[in-house]
């Protein structure tokens, strides 16, 4: 029997690597997507590509998106006709912050699902201990699944609609970690960290790290990355 | 008092510029986006940018997109993990359907409307005398609208929801035009052939040529661009 194809949202994050531990042993054949939108991400990038090979996915592709959509300020690099000379108003979205994020990361993803045929997009949002982010409630999800329908010609002429699952998106900190362990996931491959150490080494301050670290201690495991000495003191 | 920003997808059709048009004549201060995916679309680029140019918009922005998205196959172009051989499913979708198109350009367009704070987002698609694309349905506009609500900062926290706009979505292509020859929209301007010969002709047999000839017809205008000799015989 033929495995059902997903395309998965892999950052190389805690939340996306269960995520695809979780589609592997549930039979999928992965096509993992991730995105290259800014230096500060490479090192996310590579352990994406690290973990998409230890799971033995189908294919990794990484999309370049213009880092310049997320912060607004660098839009404007392009040619601007001089006629409303206000300052922007961005500069109160905090850095970790990027609009409208996971709406264009599910519509690349939605793209590729109905070039594949694929039905199913994975996504590791999650709703418990995160930080507030609009687009990774279950609403927000529930609504970009009915616009999907509706916006592909696999919605509209075989009314099989790609489906959109966020297996963790109730699941607390805790719970990812021991439904990660349980299905043998490293989580030393992982990253976390919103601003990691020259070395690699996670902050152990910003609220991921915090998030991690928090989850790692209820489940009882000591986080196997590597957190930079002031961090770890606070941590 | 302030004009409403509204930030409008501008593709240098005759759609979208009768959309500028209009959003201009209703006092919009203008944020044009236009996307670049392929070497075949700079000519359209370039139209867009002489259109927002020439309608005094406040900025107009040119973002790329890899051309992969929509291709598939040379989305496998990154590392792929082989493990499946069977060729891609892509073929059987026609060159001018992308998919998910217009799911990806709301999406920027989202991006960029919550970092300026713009209230509006508009769209030229229209259901009438179009090619079929289940994107540009009024159903399609209004489930992306409800889902962009869910997923910005801008709708959870003042429960101001950014606007899609789609005005022409119900006019005959000679409605759209009548309305953009009242709104001084000079057409010559304007690119609608998918297929132009090289030095920039349309080619007057595409769908995209055969609903804007038919829509000049029974206007009773005749339609400024330039033709192909064997275009305008068939046409």
């Amino acid at each position: 029997m033929e495995q059902p194809k997903a395309v998965l949202l892999l950052s190389g994050g805690l939340d996306s690597t269960t995520l695809l531990a979780l589609a592997k042993s549930e039979g999928r054949a992965v096509h993992a997507l991730s995105f290259s939108y800014g230096q500060k991400h490479s090192a996310e990038v590579d352990a994406a590509r690290k973990i998409a090979g230890r799971f033995g996915v189908v294919q990794h592709v990484v999309a370049d998106i213009d880092p310049a959509i997320f912060s607004g300020s660098a839009l404007t690099s392009d040619i601007a006709v001089p006629k409303d000379t206000r300052p922007h108003e961005a500069t109160g979205i905090p850095v970790t912050y990027a609009p409208a994020r996971n709406t264009i990361f599910l519509s690349f993803a939605l793209a590729w699902a109905e070039v594949l045929g694929a039905e199913e997009i994975h996504i590791g949002v999650n709703a418990v201990d995160y930080s507030g982010y609009p687009d990774c409630r279950p609403e927000f999800i529930q609504a970009f699944e009915k616009m999907a329908q509706l916006a592909t010609r696999t919605g509209v002429e075989n009314g099989a609609a790609i489906r959109v699952r966020a297996p963790l998106i109730h699941l607390s900190k805790r719970e990812i970690i021991e439904l990660g362990l349980g299905l043998g996931v490293d989580y030393s491959m992982t990253i976390s960290c919103y601003d990691p150490d020259e070395d690699g080494s996670a902050c152990g301050r910003c609220d991921a790290c915090s998030f991690r670290l928090r989850g790692f201690r209820e489940a009882g495991v000591d986080d196997p990355v590597r957190y930079s000495a002031s961090g770890q003191t606070v941590a």
